[in-house]
């Protein structure tokens, strides 16, 4: 935000959490205890599945919740608070629960994906940021895996920093990317910061910079010898970047047995020009030579060069991924689940709504994930009430909560429980994983997902069931409150 | 991004900014003169123009910029710079000037909002952030100008924080929003910071924790009777919201006389609901009470609810403003304009492409904006090279860059030259605008655009015309490159 001073991310609110804050503590309701899911509602793009990430910054903010005394002088002079919230904020650190599903685990619409409780004045304020945190990195995780999937194992780098909507678009848009499945970024701290591997070679300005673009690249093959990639479209891609190009390889490489170089190429149509390249480059010996492409690619433009035969090693995806241009909004959204009343009841809620899509999923809830013991395929969700288990030693049968005659027996399978405690009574108890360590999970849970769930166009809706239990309850108060 | 710790956007770079830095140290090209442009090449959603924005957070950036130990270390660890250019960013500090268009100037296609001239390094390391920091905005403050004048004067407010991409999306985004017209935000911070005006009332939420909805308006009311603005849509709007509503104005408002206040809808088709809403409150003698909608937003909507006769005075915008969801990518580049030699001469460079419009336009140029006298609107741009000096007290001859032939007399005009000195060898020259003097310039800047210019669809090319010396530049570039 600005290089001297850290933002204060507690300030972060959308102003009525504040309003309704000093509303709860005026009518005293600052210690009853609510519950809030975090869910969303539709995929990005019509996709099957979404990604979750966000959870570690998240951690770090409800670990630096607080306001600090400027940040109290600023609400004391917007005239509107009464004295006691204001030193209820000055004095303000969390002090409740929150579970969620680890990053990088793919999710589902209408399940939730973190769970918060806590009096209600904090479980308020926090709405804002928990939502940006998770919105905007499960849709940029959610597109890269996408991407990457399209890719069919070639490399897929992230190199949109200049094109993404602000600081934390590009630092945690790389982050993100990376669980998504990139095996890298262009900016340099995401890697100091998070550990997601940085890389890059040279802009046009490099080849403009020398008389003869034959005189920047073998600069640059002097320089960097190991790896060079040379940018070979700054002025005549066949006619003069490739030739160029060779003959740098010829004239600093080859001599010193070296092999490992690239071009990349930023413009021009890249399925006949990367044909023509690795001709050129294969005919002169340079086999070992890697082709990267990037100029506003997308997983659909990525299959479409494949399907064409396009000769492509690496992917250098821009724009399109940081910004997830084709569907920019995860709409992920914050409502309250439940409120306990003062004997300690857990009092289910609801929200009701002329969307029907918009009716939530009422009370404190249990998330499990089946999966078959002889495929080790997910199978379906299962959304419980808190106080329900499931015996997975024991054949269960699931209901679609729309069509309710559409049921399905399951059995032979193991229910893991998706959300794990992360506070608890404002403690942190979950042991972040590592960067690599939630990269590797998310591919191993989308490779536990069957294909038909994972095709871009109409894929397989995937089972998110309610148990009768939890059923039950939402319709009874979906009829209370259409009856008022 | 971390509550603890300021992000060090010096380190916001693209990997490959680094490794032509330490090229250019090795080749010593490290103080060679360079002019960079950054401009951009077609306005987001088809429009007329875009506007400028960013440029304050440039300037932050700028008076921060620089690599602390740690830095050094992580780009020691790297194992792929030497040791003098490590040294040469530890002391790294920014030297050169900066030119740029002031925020809030509308914009055209090719025409250089900023341009950098500095030592290679310099110019090349601040290439990412720049471009970040004004493609971010500018495609806020567009959207937000077209959002704005979709709603006829009628009050648009900025709600998106929950969807941004990152915390900068949000606090910079209701920034930029501002400046594109719009009248506040929901985000607290961005007032706190920027002085956005923030406001908010409720969510669902507050609603559903009290007993009924009833209590839950009459509460709101008297906690903050001076103008009470009450979400309607929890249950069933029509049926039990505005009736709710009016008996919590009537039972607390009322008796004291007061009269300000208002509802939000958040579902539901807006033009029924609004139409039926306006006529409830008139009849129960409401007439003062206004009528806020926030339901997935944009300017196409607003158009189509006002034609419907919707009943609306203010619009909260959220997720398809604070992405411009529509099309979320500014794609504002930064490229290689000249170098200086030896003997302190500008050299014109042009970087040619396979794709026409990404060739650029070459040298150190001014931009000039013309204005009609009798009419105050503005007539076309003007490019020329630094040398020139447009006179306006003479008639002057234009002609668009392509279609050669087509020319245009202009008189009885003012030229204004749009960029203004941010930065003269190194030190700040420029005095920042408030906030509320760069949407006061915005304002007045888009009001002398022609209506034809101003269309959603199809509107009218806005003539952004080349000098006749540059013209004959970039063509003998042109033709020098292609010869080769």
């Amino acid at each position: 935000m600005n290089g001297n001073q850290p933002l204060n991310l507690s300030m972060l609110c959308d102003f009525y959490e504040l309003t309704m804050g000093n509303g709860y503590w005026k009518r005293g309701f600052q210690d009853r205890i609510t519950y809030f899911d975090v869910f969303f509602r539709d995929v990005p793009d019509k996709g099957g599945f979404a990604i979750a990430a966000g959870l570690e910054q998240v951690v770090d903010y409800i670990q630096n919740l607080h306001f600090a005394p400027e940040d109290i002088a600023y609400l004391r002079g917007r005239g509107i608070f009464c004295e006691e919230f204001l030193d209820y904020l000055a004095n303000f650190h969390f002090t409740g629960d929150i579970y969620a599903v680890p990053e990088g685990t793919p999710i589902f619409p209408r399940e939730p994906i973190l769970t918060v409780r806590a009096p209600a004045i904090q479980a308020q304020l926090i709405e804002t940021y928990l939502l940006l945190a998770i919105n905007h990195q499960s849709l940029i995780a959610t597109k890269a895996s996408r991407v990457v999937r399209a890719a069919q194992g070639r490399t897929v780098l992230e190199f949109g920093s200049r094109r993404a909507q602000g600081a934390d678009g590009a630092v945690l848009g790389a982050r993100a990317a990376y669980i998504g499945g990139c095996a890298g970024t262009a900016c340099t701290i995401s890697d100091q910061l998070y550990g997601v591997s940085a890389g890059g070679t040279m802009a046009h300005s490099w080849v403009q910079m020398f008389d003869t673009q034959l005189e920047a690249f073998k600069t640059y093959c002097e320089i960097y010898p190991d790896n060079p990639v040379l940018l070979v479209d700054t002025y005549n891609t066949l006619k003069k970047g490739i030739p160029d190009a060779i003959r740098a390889f010829n004239e600093v490489l080859r001599p010193r047995g070296l092999t490992k170089c690239g071009i990349r190429l930023d413009s021009g149509d890249m399925t006949y020009l990367t044909k023509m390249a690795r001709k050129m480059l294969d005919e002169a010996g340079w086999q070992s030579c890697k082709i990267s492409v990037s100029n506003s690619l997308d997983e659909y433009i990525i299959q479409d060069l494949l399907l064409q035969g396009a000769q492509i090693d690496m992917f250098g995806v821009g724009e399109r991924l940081i910004t997830a241009k084709s569907e920019p909004v995860f709409g992920g959204v914050y409502k309250l689940a439940a409120v306990e009343n003062d004997a300690g009841e857990i009092i289910p809620k609801i929200k009701i709504s002329e969307n029907v899509g918009k009716i939530t999923n009422p009370h404190f809830k249990k998330l499990y994930r089946f999966y078959g013991n002889d495929t080790g395929k997910a199978i379906a969700d299962y959304l419980c009430v808190h106080d329900e288990t499931v015996d997975d030693s024991q054949d269960i049968t699931i209901f679609d909560p729309e069509t309710t005659w559409k049921r399905k027996r399951v059995y032979n399978y193991t229910a893991r429980e998706l959300q794990v405690p992360v506070f608890l009574g404002g403690k942190l108890v979950y042991q972040l994983p590592t960067l690599q360590e939630i990269q590797d999970y998310c591919k191993k849970e989308v490779d536990a997902l069957w294909d038909e769930v994972k095709r871009f166009d109409n894929p397989h809706t995937y089972y998110v069931d309610l148990s009768q239990k939890l059923w039950d309850i939402k319709y009874q108060l979906l009829r209370e409150n259409s009856q008022e």
